[in-house]
């Protein structure tokens, strides 16, 4: 039998809606090495809070005697952006994990250095997702573009026969990588940032690239590049 | 003759890109009467300001003596997302369009009502864009659904014979209009609510309306609905 | 030591990138009863394939005996937007669920149903992400908005002494379910549609409804509900 | 007073919603330079057609005799994304302004070229929304990044107090330019593309550049940068 319908009166019951717990704390608890930090900010964006619209009311309302009085409504948020705060934390998780290879590949060898790789190319990079926009500093003819996971891990600790020019950008013994951001630019799940990232080695020497990233993030919180695009400063 | 490229080091000089006005500000002065709060808010949005990222500086880099100095950068930030207050400038400016379109009616009758309702659907609703999703209060059988400026004006002004059953919502002498949201969901340029508005009229009688809301961001800072479902309670 | 940069010249070697697959495929094998028609569309949404740009190639190219011959290339797409295909298999698989909690109630009782029912609301909603925005048909008063995974499940199969008033939607010995879509608006991995879903009961009863939905795609190609407003048809 | 409500049943009319022409047609006719192709596109996106949703239907459906004949619906598809034809046709788009720029140099200098290049940056470059990132192929040290209209001119034509080291990229007289796509990823209105641009000169001598671009459409259609990387290639 289909659902009846009564009749019915447009006298409101003012709408007292209790706020209800939603899941996506839960949720967020994966102990991701890189990702810590952007889950923790992740959480409070959809959590329960209230909201006090006062912005929101027009003088017409307000000089209403008559306004009927409603309890302060508890506004559940659900943000599917990605903030500032989430892509200034990966850039210095990218940063972290670059100084990590590096090391790693100074007290355990290359085997270390690929393993911890690895583990950053997965959680930093959304290879699983899809094909990466990846131009790599040191890239060249027909190897530049580096869409697949193997072609990153190549890039980052080099001894792979498939990519024999590479040298693996992350073995150099770096101590420091700064970013320095000149443009943010942020279209939902999407981030882009455009600048330099510069890096100092063991004998102090600096290194600085033309940097673009995309970042996207993903329901669950975690974010993971999509785009990259580094190229060493031209020279006239 | 082609660009040339002579040879290049790795010694970097540090990056202190002087921060340019970007040309955003000159194109928001545009007086919309629903949208002068939420320009000004846009506005601010991309102005150009410092960054201090501390939160994204882990222990690895601040142990580091040698850590290079460089200059805190002027980031640009170019944000595409609508944000809630926009989304709460917006769902208040419906309301305050609600009761122009009252008080014009009782002031000047149905020409001076249809005239501010015509103003109000092409500033708060994206028809010229494409299809608005419009499922009015107190429309029924095959116009049900109104997909069109025509339709969403025969829906609060009445007055249309191709729409015979509308008496026009907007005629009703509304007194006070609110807005109570339970959820608001932000997804890049749209964001979509869902909650009650609560309407007083001239008799102080109160109606309720369960309310769907999609707003859509343009570049140019203003917002307007691509979707609308409104509905009365449901009484068992 | 930092990477070095020798002299370089403007000659270019034809780029011939060869196409590398990319790890989305094996990602997608995820059997969800409600998703496998999904998954199969997505996995060829990021799969690589040519592109022939003719449309893109300008008189003033075509007439230029001096065109440098470059082998087409290998584009890989990366579509993160969700498509009106898989928004309507989204919605059948809605329609397919609540027919299957229906018929799991006629067979196996609350029990069964209930089961079912939780499954479904895993596999076809956000809760894990987020509130959803969820205005079901018959839901009313202080419970009218269901924002959490237990308000959901209850309107589907009640038997919850938290919301007391719910008899169950699905229980209905639902035997048609059948989507009549007016909108549909694409943005991102966010769809919202708009229109009537019909229901046919044991005794061929129809009931319609007004129903809006907001689907969400993730990236590993799995859609969920973030936005459902239902509510019966107005009768003058 | 408010609006009445009666009582209602469940049997519903088949509804059947009679198209209406939305008003997106009339709007993109508006004849830019770059965008004509676009707008011939994009009108399509958004024009009313009717859907076939055969493969949204289930076997439970199609083995009931009983299933209510319902007119299939006319949708309406109000599509906010951009297309990989968009896309195609934006670079295209591109790569014709800047042969235009450059022939218009040879045929009446300077002027005349930093006349169609304003008019080309002001169509295919979102500056007037906000800042660009744009890191042009042979800028350098304080002005690498040109996220500005008059740093993007300069880095074009040149001749520019401002910025003394640009002597104008589109000054050369380039013949053919070809864009040769490795990856494209669609976003919602937003679309990223990575792989090279290849030029050649009046002497046939090519250059090709490692080239990342962003792509933002409008809800009117248009379609703009606002991320542009490019660099030579790198050379061992």
């Amino acid at each position: 039998m289909a659902p009846t319908m009564g009749a019915s009166d447009s006298k409101a019951s003012s709408p007292t809606q209790e706020a209800e717990s939603n899941a996506v704390a839960s949720k967020n608890h994966h102990a991701r090495i890189l990702h810590i930090d952007i889950v923790k900010m992740t959480r409070n964006k959809s959590s329960i809070r209230s909201v006090i619209p006062s912005g929101a009311w027009g003088l017409g309302l307000l000089s209403q005697p008559a306004t009927p009085v409603i309890a302060a409504p508890t506004v559940q948020v659900f943000d599917i952006n990605i903030t500032e705060s989430l892509v200034l934390a990966a850039q210095d998780g990218w940063c972290k994990a670059l100084l990590q290879i590096s090391s790693d590949y100074a007290s355990g060898g290359i085997t270390k250095a690929k393993a911890t790789a690895a583990k950053v190319i997965d959680q930093a990079y959304a290879f699983e997702f899809g094909p990466v926009a990846f131009k790599p500093t040191l890239t060249t003819g027909k190897h530049t573009f580096r869409t697949t996971r193997a072609g990153a891990l190549a890039n980052f600790v080099g001894n792979d026969p498939s990519f024999p020019l590479d040298t693996g950008f992350a073995l150099t013994p770096w101590r420091t990588c700064k970013v320095v951001n000149q443009v943010i630019q942020l279209s939902g799940a999407l981030a882009i940032t455009m600048g330099n990232v510069v890096f100092s080695d063991a004998s102090g020497e600096l290194t600085s690239v033309d940097k673009t990233w995309g970042f996207m993030k993903e329901p669950d919180g975690s974010v993971r590049i999509i785009l990259h695009h580094s190229s060493l400063p031209f020279k006239p």
